[in-house]
């Protein structure tokens, strides 16, 4: 027994060490891909059919037919689980154009470049423990998010420089103020709407009524957003995805962030003004483990 | 003696079949790399100092401190050209933030992955021939480029989605009209200002004045484009950067498109309107070629 990864790639689970594509790659040398970050629990994929839906969608947006089943994505992913001996864990999936002649423009012919990186996480559900360490520290950045007329906002790419200068930006800001380091990036359009952060979506509550920013703004589609929507709704908690300054989050009762591996992460303060969860946060925390215990543990 | 080509991946030269980057590479993962797109001209590198300049820029908007020397990146690429045998070619030199942990915020300490590709090209200056095959046909395309406040545009990056979506939108649109396929698609800024190709900066004549779009919209500062202008001033030619409209370059006298392999192309038609070359655009392409054979073939 050793403690060697293994990844999938191309149709084949190999050493992590040795998990490699070409730099004539799309995907390497463009960005040229689509991906999904999905949990494994109890070596179920949470809502795998919505992460393959949005998949599709990503690689209709780039007018990437890659050609390869969701029966067979699937097989991947739980091969690689397997070759790692691994139920609870992260799964990223990527999908890219592939090797095509030197030219910018895409040929409609691909060979797709499928790779597959787990990596190990605590259990979730009702007896699991989140990933984070404690609730987020949050604050604004300068760096605009995306407009949709320029890249669609609910493609899920391999272009993320976006978020990543969110977060340079965010980290630079650290070191230069008073705040210990933030853990999150809050990011707005370019009319100055509140958007998302770096890699998570944002809900305040105000008045015991859940508030998210629209995706008809530059929002991802997050799946763990829709999906906190759908348990508000039938817990009947109102909610309201409509258009935000800051000012609305920062005089907000109780404000978090969703993402696949941080699931719903109190947010600690935004821009020093402190925030914190609450019992809306805590109750949609506990519908989300109980939904994650009985899809995934228990099924 | 083969035809099997050669890069240069990490410090090594490598057959182009073996090159290849870890798919946890930044590059990869995020297309969280700088790159530049240059030529050799009888073992030369064209403007070595401005491509090394703008790579150092984009490093810098990217936080990305690479720490190999200018005169080592440049050895490899001389290593590179030997290893196939080249002296006129197409030289792609790529830095990426390498590989780190799995987190969206990156590491101070930067490993980076340095790529470079290399592949024959006819020869330039006076004695050269265009790698193109004729004049460009242009077309307008819906696609926005990503303003500054997203991405800097000065940064060349390998997220380089907006351009492909550019040239898918402008491949459909050319199955579906009636006009033969187009070779480059005009972008507009997210106001309707004229931006630039999805390769390539944009130049027309109007009453015997130069015009491009100002890089203080969202326009990569093209070297090639930098030179033209020089080589206009140093001629006499009256030059203009500014704002413009659609109508301002179909209204043109000339227009050509430049960019690193093509040099200067003049324009046949945009969006179905001739245009064409002309006395203004050939003195510059001669003027170029001029340039090209005293700094790289008879230095």
């Amino acid at each position: 027994m050793t403690d060697e990864r293994y990844y999938h790639v191309d149709g084949e689970v190999v050493p992590a060490t040795e998990a490699t594509v070409s730099v004539d790659d799309r995907g390497f040398r463009y960005g040229d891909g689509a991906f999904e970050t999905m949990r494994a629990y109890g070596g179920t994929i949470l809502e795998w059919d919505a992460h393959a839906a949005r998949l599709e969608r990503t690689c209709e947006a780039l007018s990437l037919a890659h050609g390869v089943s969701l029966d067979d994505l699937r097989e991947r992913i739980d091969e690689t689980l397997a070759a790692n001996d691994l139920t609870d864990a992260y799964v990223r999936l990527s999908i890219t154009r592939g090797v095509q002649p030197g030219k910018l423009t895409p040929r409609p012919e691909v060979d797709p470049t499928v790779v597959i990186v787990v990596r190990p996480l605590p259990r979730g559900g009702l007896e699991g423990s989140p990933v984070w360490d404690g609730p987020a520290t949050v604050r604004s950045v300068e760096i605009r998010r995306i407009p949709d007329e320029a890249i669609p906002s609910a493609a899920k790419t391999h272009n993320y420089l976006n978020g990543i200068l969110a977060r340079i930006e965010l980290a630079a800001s650290g070191s230069a103020g008073d705040a210990s380091d933030a853990d999150e990036a809050l990011m707005f359009d370019l009319e100055g709407g509140v958007a998302e952060g770096a890699t998570s979506n944002l809900f305040f509550v105000d008045d015991g009524r859940l508030h998210t920013p629209s995706i008809d703004g530059p929002v991802l589609p997050g799946i763990t957003r829709e999906t906190v929507l759908e348990l508000a709704e039938a817990a009947d908690v109102p909610t309201e995805e409509g258009r935000y300054e800051l000012d609305d989050v920062l005089e907000a009762d109780e404000a978090f962030l969703t993402n696949r591996t941080w699931e719903l992460r109190p947010v600690a303060a935004i821009d020093g003004r402190s925030i914190g969860g609450g019992p809306i946060t805590d109750r949609l925390s506990r519908l989300y483990d109980e939904y994650v215990e009985t899809t995934c543990y228990r099924r």
